[in-house]
């Protein structure tokens, strides 16, 4: 892809989340990357959403250094580096703060996957992503923001592209996608499951998790090699039936 | 009624979804049905309510056969097709994933009658279907949703006249009508009370249900022989005559 | 005032409802009185708000013969009527569905006063009516609803001018003030402070009222005999002062 | 500055408030002041918003006595001024009735700090300050509103740069900033985090401060002395590491 359409695409998505009200003023932020070239086009920092051009997006590459933009680049640059770096299905990232998702992650506790509206996009609960220690702050706070978010799904063997997200405890959500505007999709698919889960327990603190079967069948019909869901097929499938092959003997 | 007509019903009928703010994405369906000729008019799958035009929608028979239409139906096509087989009263369905309604979904809890906003529409709790099985699912998952929901009015003897809509566990609700503008006008009626019932027992988690007489009072007063809320007799009344006599049968 | 300056008060009233989010579909109504010629004017049952004009308002007189209009007035004239007979004072009433006013009456229970966005406009808790018993649903639903908000008021005590609003159990609010437009202000106020009531016991319900002190004060800057709220005069301010000489005789 | 400017930059601040929802009708208000002539506008009482022009403001000196303007000015004024005369780095002060920060102030508890998004605006709790006594009401109401609020920040050692608002028992918000601007861009953020303080203990009553590492941390990025979020060094980072000198005194 050409530089100059990532721009374009990433202003698209980054425009999508005031127009989805999922950013109060400026919290939130979008990226895209080209994997070919290593770079990525990330919102500048602190910019109003009314005042975005796709000029004013910031090029960085995987380690951090400024290629094109007069602008600094989100202060969430580096979490989305380390993402990009480790996962190389990952073609946009999405940091917000949505309410709902930030209710979660406040709480410190993953979103279980209560319904078939979360089975659709995330296979099984959305996890929350511990808080940093005093010396990963220290160290290199938006750095180990990733880190520890890589550590979460290795050490519960998440595949990303089968759960597209997370949210970080005490802090909010991140998504991603196979590119920008997917990951803003997911973004929003994330803040609306959230909102349904809260309102689930707050009708019934004791809801258990939707049957495996369930979620399987849903994440399924969309996302699996013979999904029959919308008017073509996933463009992830050969990636997800690889996750899900992983998953098995993971949870074996 | 003409099939370009159904069409054009059945198009506005979908538009309505986005306006109500009923829908996320493609997250929503409508169809229609004219019953002389069988011919079932629903919305394609995955497309967007922006790029829905009559002619994207998409024409099957009541065995699920595609009669016009070069995209696919909504995955939910079966379900539709088994209520309306069962259930010559209803003229247009409509399935969504509004939140409140999935709230109480998830939890797999009826919404029970607390007042008159919901007894003006809903004669008692809006009944809240089990979930499938693995057989089930494996067998058809659409088609036995359907089933499910059919079992259900029928174990407890509900007339779908007069309990228009349904929530499916872990899933979300369906609605229907006389026509497909009548089943949009349920689904909003039950996001509604959905949420009003969830505000009820955030307020007093042990409220008890209406008492009989008021849901009775409100529902006929709307719907009943003697109806005398707005400006013309009620077009189901009949039908519903029809139906309380037998629910005072099955529950006597 | 001439009935068509009331009839066109009355009209934008009833357009303030979808306006200010109180309404879904027809689920409201307002009127208003001429006290000298004892006519009210009233919305029509079950037309859109969309399609109101103030020709389609009706007009009845206090026995309830329509005076004016083609349509049926709303189905519930007799309950404003109740009122209007009992209180002079009145001159609009209004009804709506509105959700967490609605929340409250299902729950069966006041809405306490818990600061001074609730003591502005309503001098203590605001009242929620028992639901009707079988016999006077049967007798005549509408009116012993006006009844029973009568009794209400007259069993605690309270002056309808300083609790300008009620919520009927398992049904939903009624408010009114000395002309249309007042009474449509305060009901979109009662939704607000329904909010926040909701919100605070969300928060702690353990949450006492506020104290007494608070409440008068709040109340008698915006109303009392020496108001200093606003640009002008309280114009309720002498029934007012009225009405706190009664309560603290029926207080003591 | 002029005052000319200042009553156009207080007027667009108080337009925010309704732009942003913080408002029903006219719960609210916005003051600037000119601290080298110690001028003061503010909103006139009871205007609505939509009529409200840069010409009706009212300009008051710092004992209240009004220097230009033909309406009064909000009957919060007393309490601007006691904040303005004891606080030199306010440059704008905002008041309104904001649904959740009500919520909190009317259960009478702090907001906690519980994630980022609260640390990037407030560093640590947002304090609820008590209800005024009997006497203090009946004494000046208004100004003893100021005056309990400078005591909760002097018992508690906060200082109000670090922490840009307060909550008032039984009432609502005030929150302030360098200019008028600023002071809405903080009644905004302490609604939203007020929202999505109260989600969070809806999910887990139990639910701890967010640790204070995290808080310093994000606190730090965009306040301290080596602030990185945004495009500039922070305006108020001289008085900020004072105020952390003076609270890690307070805290030994």
């Amino acid at each position: 892809m050409m530089l100059k359409e990532l721009r374009e695409a990433v202003y698209e998505a980054n425009m999508e989340l005031p127009k989805r009200n999922l950013v109060t003023y400026t919290w939130g932020n979008v990226s895209g990357i080209d994997h070919e070239s290593g770079l990525v086009v990330i919102k500048p920092s602190g910019v109003e959403y009314e005042d975005l051009t796709p000029e004013k997006l910031v090029v960085v590459d995987l380690s951090n250094n400024i290629v094109e933009g007069n602008l600094r680049p989100s202060s969430d640059t580096k979490t989305h580096l380390e993402l990009y770096k480790a996962y190389p299905a990952l073609g946009g990232i999405v940091h917000t703060h949505s309410p709902h998702a930030v209710g979660w992650a406040q709480a410190g506790r993953d979103i279980p996957c209560y319904g078939t509206t979360h089975a659709d996009y995330f296979y099984g609960a959305i996890p929350c992503a511990r808080s940093l220690t005093p010396e990963e702050i220290e160290e290199d706070y938006e750095k180990n923001t990733g880190t520890v978010i890589l550590e979460t799904f290795r050490e519960r063997g998440l595949d990303p592209v089968a759960v597209p997200g997370v949210i970080c405890r005490n802090h909010g959500p991140f998504t991603w996608g196979k590119d920008a505007a997917q990951a803003v999709y997911h973004a929003v698919v994330l803040e609306e499951v959230a909102k349904m889960a809260m309102y689930t327990i707050t009708i019934d603190p004791q809801t258990p998790p939707a049957p495996d079967h369930v979620v399987n069948k849903h994440y399924m019909r969309k996302h699996g090699a013979n999904a029959y869901y919308g008017q073509c097929c996933c463009p992830f499938a050969p990636s997800i039936i690889l996750s899900f092959v992983k998953l098995f003997i993971v949870g074996a």
